[in-house]
């Protein structure tokens, strides 16, 4: 049995999420189906995150535990082979140590959030992005979202459906940049609540636009109640973009 | 009567191209409909460049008359609610003189052709670029580029269907350079054949690859044959970027 890490690309776009679902396709399903062709073998796949639905990633890192033997790169084409016409994209695959868990072993995680403020519709990044057609000032984003970096409860940007023990995080970094019509959110942590960084997202384009006042964060961070909510994002702009293991630090 | 200049952005995927078709959607026909349901008017549209089934556009520069007296900015936006859902987007509107004329007005064309040059299928460019497994010589591609500079007989690099009186055409520029995982290359001239930049694309991809000697691409020009030509790159990496005006130079 040889333990296969793998880095995915995906377009969240037609998927329920990257986690199995009762109720409709998941990336996770695709994978294990096109493992399980290739194998015969019922195989698991373990990830990162548990991006919802319509979320991207550049690069999740998962685990597939497989008996027969297989070369890494040979694994990575065979899969990316079944996987066809899915947008999913197996983009590294290499063996790792029994003890190496995607999920249990990551001790660092990063999104981006990419919003295009235009007033001009979508053409090519529909479903990539969310688009605000009202002026940002990403610098009143990036100067609130240091309010919420740090320790705290994070209450307030918790999905009713979050299913982590404690609302208690790390936020290690929130920046906020603009480039050109572009504007896009950094968020790193050990982890994430459900649904943490499209609320932290659609609070700042309330920043952003004039809506909310720059300490109007840190007063919904403090009022610890999802009342204090100004809006969640759309899943459109969010993408996983990294998870950090020791080993590889 | 106004002669209203656009300019224009779409993803050509779902069309037969930007001119108007009879066996299929266009963009000419999107939006002629569109200016047409607005104005109640008929409406022609004239555009710098004829762009084929599947190619994009990131500045198409186009005009139509209008007798009905418009705030250019308040029919820009009437155009792209009208749009919807299609993939275009007017994303600039002004008021020309009545001799100004999107296609004969203008001076220079640019087109960027992107390749996506690596082995993982294509997550979230598909359509929007021309996939390429086998790792590219950038400068390779570059060097052999430049032999097909200045005047020359192209038709080697010509549709057999192009309309244009002559093959000679004067190439002001094609350069090619890497961005990582992407080959990009960047062609200008005053005007181009039929399939010109794709055939050049299609024969560079062939230096890069090493299926062709760097010097083969000055001896398949100097064919003037069809017949020399080794590829002829698909739409999918194909955009127009830039028309030039002389009172914008």
């Amino acid at each position: 049995m040889s333990r296969f890490a793998l880095t995915i690309e995906f377009n969240g776009g037609p998927f329920m999420g990257l986690q199995r679902q009762a109720h409709g396709p998941s990336v996770q399903q695709s994978l294990e189906e096109a493992a399980q062709a290739i194998t015969g073998e019922e195989v698991t796949l373990h990830s990162a995150g548990r991006t919802d639905s319509g979320v991207h990633a550049l690069a999740m890192r998962s685990h597939m535990d497989i008996a027969k033997p297989f070369e890494p790169f040979r694994l990575m084409e065979a899969l990316n082979a079944k996987l066809r016409p899915d947008p999913i994209s197996v983009i590294a695959c290499e063996v790792k140590p029994d003890d190496w868990h995607a999920r249990f072993s990551c001790i660092g995680r990063s999104y981006e959030y990419r919003i295009h403020n235009r007033r001009a519709p979508l053409t090519f990044d529909r479903g990539l992005a969310w688009q605000i057609a009202r002026p940002l000032d990403a610098e009143a984003m990036h100067r609130a979202a240091q309010s919420l970096t740090g320790f705290h409860d994070f209450t307030t940007f918790r999905s009713a459906h979050c299913q982590a023990a404690s609302p208690e995080k790390t936020l290690d970094r929130l920046d906020v940049r603009r480039e050109g019509e572009w504007v896009i959110v950094e968020a790193a942590a050990r982890s994430f609540l459900h649904h943490q960084v499209r609320s932290m997202v659609g609070c700042l384009a309330l920043v952003g636009q004039g809506q909310w006042e720059e300490e109007q964060m840190g007063r919904a961070l403090e009022a610890c109640d999802r009342q204090a909510l100004g809006l969640n994002a759309p899943p459109d702009g969010l993408y996983f973009v990294k998870a950090v293991y020791p080993e590889e630090v």
